[in-house]
């Protein structure tokens, strides 16, 4: 038995402009994994008096915060730490107060880094933390700055820190607290003015994907799940929450289903700057990054994550520590290739991602088996949905559940899933059950010589007749399986 | 990285009267895991003329089953299978003519095995499936065959196999197929008569604990969660379900909630020999193992899995496959228990179980932070629920799974488990979370000095003033669980 270990924590902490953020995790077989978060909204950026010196409450309010923080840092080696300090203390003309007191308390060097360095690692904790071919540009709205960077897999092309923010903005936009269309105008196209001068370089590189980045972003997605909406930021939904929030007259009275108190007071400010950003660039669409500064932080800390493609690092880290049999998924993974190729690949399910969803299906299949031979199906789908997985989206996320919920045995349509249109889910589905059930003695050489063609919605399997006499169990189950698909109106002939 | 590995299979396959099974597992750091489970009801049994000779057809129903089970044992190693035959096949005077064509069709011997080797195994599959202390009474009703065993430990004192079963006594004693009182006095009483030249012996060995196995007792406890009972059997519930079962005239007509299609023909039986071995024996509640004869064919061949604290080595190799930080389990648990005893220990807490749970909590409550941070604590119960975890029952589970939901931030009181009585729970759960919140720096050095005393649900905890001026955080969460828990009618008070 091999023994279970103490694995080294890493500490990254933020400096915001609006809060100060700790992040402690340990590194297991590739994956990060949290052990605390500690928040405090010490909102240092409405500390700036008209000549940029940080007022001594607010540098009380920073101090108070790190004296927390350094209880828990006492118990962290010293290299698996970081602590940088943004927009706020690179304005702050009294910087040098704050941070001589701030070093003493935590016992640790604060780095106050530049605009573009912190562009840079925030784009870090994006690349590392979402998948997806193609361009990004990624949107990261902070307390006192706006980051802005576009890039390519791990290489950032342009980098961007810009001097607005949720705070700044909320003081200076709307600070009568009245959330009225003045506000919100004023607010707008000052965000677009500060944009401007970044537009021509922008629109030239383009991108194939959006994704924004922190507490701004975050905020949105979870209103719009909690009003039912889909996860995709567009601008129709940003223009339908600034009507929510104008029937509210003043900022106290805000009531927004789904908005935390924590958020509420920034909410507008924030929300102004990415409706500019939208309106400006030109944006369709907006998921939420898994990660960002702090991801930054620990990922250029921990050497051996830096890896190409974050989906493979994810689904290696999964199988190495669920302890999957690898060799296996890879089986599954294989056939299900090869079916999804004859049936007439892209041309029968179009989405390009879908291949990428079926591979990380098969490989992950077995996961809720780990938990329990029976309802394993279940348990997967719980891991798959809850599981922090690097690469992919909670939409992605959710569909993998879905499919390897009915991996075996019984077999139900699937739910709604905002991943696929719902034929290719299905498709995919049908391709996976037939995997696992041509490859459940675990064996490449005993596959069985297989052809699977698609008619729209209709499968003809042509499986060799010899082989299927030399193994009942499966000939029994893929009788079975005809039946099952057939009775939900998936049909599918077994030929020879 | 480490890397995942295709690790070994076993099978253990069971020839049983009612019905054969093939179980495959693999074995993960300290656990059996549970890859497939293959089942056909063959009723050898019911194939026995009246000169013990097995029918043509129930031989050809055996055969087909193994040609199933064929397939899949080709690919599994060849030390790694054992095939046993009980009852039936003990009987049978045409034995040899079943083995032969039967070792044919798998290409593996099977060994039919005593009334005694098949009560030591299924003690072995129970002794290394079950927890507790104490001397224990197993009693496992098969098809054509009874076991009952006491035993300590790893050690059987007493191996019985009795010739009755669930399907010869439907053959004998329902073979009009009527539900009627005669028939079910007819079967006690019969199978009172086979049970008495135990009696004395038994009577005499005395046991503390009794664990049933097999269908029988599972259908039955099935039957009764359904019908939201608890999960201890008692002679009540079944002379309960005696009257159900007589609502029906005919075995066809049977319908009780709960009870599955393919239980449905052995049950009055199965519950007859159950009943009339509650009432000679005297037995007060019986639970349900966690396994038996298969699960002892499969304990004998992997040796690591031979251990004498079945709790330790469960809890071990979750720690291990999960990769839990076992010395921080241990600070949690050192302290957890320390606080137990100087509350009073098991005047405090009645249940002798209590302080295993309390500990076993303790060294797994971070679990849930495996899959992701956010709701650790409900994901630490999902798993902790539906984990396969030999030596705690279904409702020692269930007390675990809440204690750990509940290990930080928002405390809701405990829902009704039947492994503790409310009190004891809620005392549990309130050392469980100080012991959390008091460890988190996770370095024994740096655990504050404390005692912690209760008067009845009074908690007053004394702490070091000036190490709580160290620990501002510290300070900080405990001033915050002093209110959670006083808020919901759990005094707790700081002292100095």
């Amino acid at each position: 038995m091999s023994q279970a270990v103490s694995s080294p924590l890493y500490a990254a902490i933020d400096l915001g402009s609006n809060s100060f953020h700790m992040l402690v995790v340990r590194h297991i077989d590739g994956s990060i994994q949290t052990m605390a978060k500690i928040k405090r909204k010490v909102r240092l950026a409405a500390g700036l008096d008209e000549n940029n010196a940080l007022s001594q409450e607010a540098m009380q309010r920073g101090w108070d915060c790190l004296s927390l923080f350094a209880e828990r840092l006492q118990d962290i080696p010293k290299q698996n730490i970081r602590i940088v300090g943004t927009a706020t203390l690179r304005t702050a003309t009294n910087v040098e107060v704050f941070l001589t007191k701030a070093k003493q308390i935590l016992g640790y060097p604060i780095e106050v880094i530049s605009g573009e360095e912190e562009a840079a690692t925030i784009y870090k904790g994006v690349a590392h933390t979402s998948g997806g071919i193609g361009r990004r540009l990624v949107v990261d709205i902070g307390g006192a700055s706006t980051e802005l960077i576009i890039g390519e897999g791990f290489d950032a092309k342009a980098l961007t820190s810009l001097k607005m923010g949720c705070v700044t903005w909320l003081e200076r936009h709307f600070k009568d607290r009245q959330l009225n269309a003045h506000n919100f105008n004023q607010a707008i196209q000052a965000a677009k003015d500060t944009l401007q001068p970044i537009l021509e370089q922008y629109t030239q590189l383009g991108w194939d994907v959006c994704v924004g980045a922190s507490g701004t972003v975050q905020a949105l997605q979870e209103i719009m799940l909690a009003q039912g909406m889909d996860e995709v930021i567009t601008h129709a939904k940003l223009k339908r929450l600034q009507k929510q929030a104008m029937l509210a007259d003043h900022l106290e009275e805000l009531e927004i289903e789904g908005l935390t108190l924590e958020r509420a007071l920034v909410f507008p400010s924030g929300l102004s700057i990415l409706i500019a950003i939208f309106e400006l660039l030109n944006i369709d669409a907006m998921t939420l990054a898994g990660g960002a500064l702090r991801e930054g932080l620990l990922y250029e800390m921990v050497d051996e994550l830096r890896q190409d493609d974050i989906r493979a690092r994810t689904i290696a880290s999964v199988q190495t520590r669920y302890q999957l049999d690898n060799e296996y998924g890879e089986q599954v993974a294989r056939l299900a290739q090869q079916m999804l190729a004859s049936c007439g690949g892209s041309e029968w399910i179009e989405e390009p991602q879908a291949e990428t969803l079926l591979i990380s299906a098969a490989k992950l299949h077995e996961i809720g088996l780990t938990i329990d031979f029976k309802k394993g199906g279940e348990h997967s789908a719980y891991l798959l949905q809850h599981l922090d997985l690097p690469g992919f989206t909670r939409a992605q996320k959710h569909c993998l559940a879905e499919l390897t919920r009915r991996y075996r045995e019984h077999l139900t349509s699937l739910p709604e899933q905002h991943a696929l249109s719902g034929t290719s889910a299905k498709r995919l589905l049908r391709l996976l059950r037939l995997a696992v059930l041509l490859t459940h003695r675990r064996t490449p050489e005993l596959e069985p010589d297989i052809h699977l063609t698609a008619n729209g919605d209709q499968l003809t399997l042509s499986i060799d007749t010899t082989w299927l006499q030399a193994n009942p169990l499966t000939a029994a189950e893929l009788e079975i399986e005809v039946h099952r698909q057939s009775d939900i109106g998936w049909p599918l002939v077994i030929g020879s």
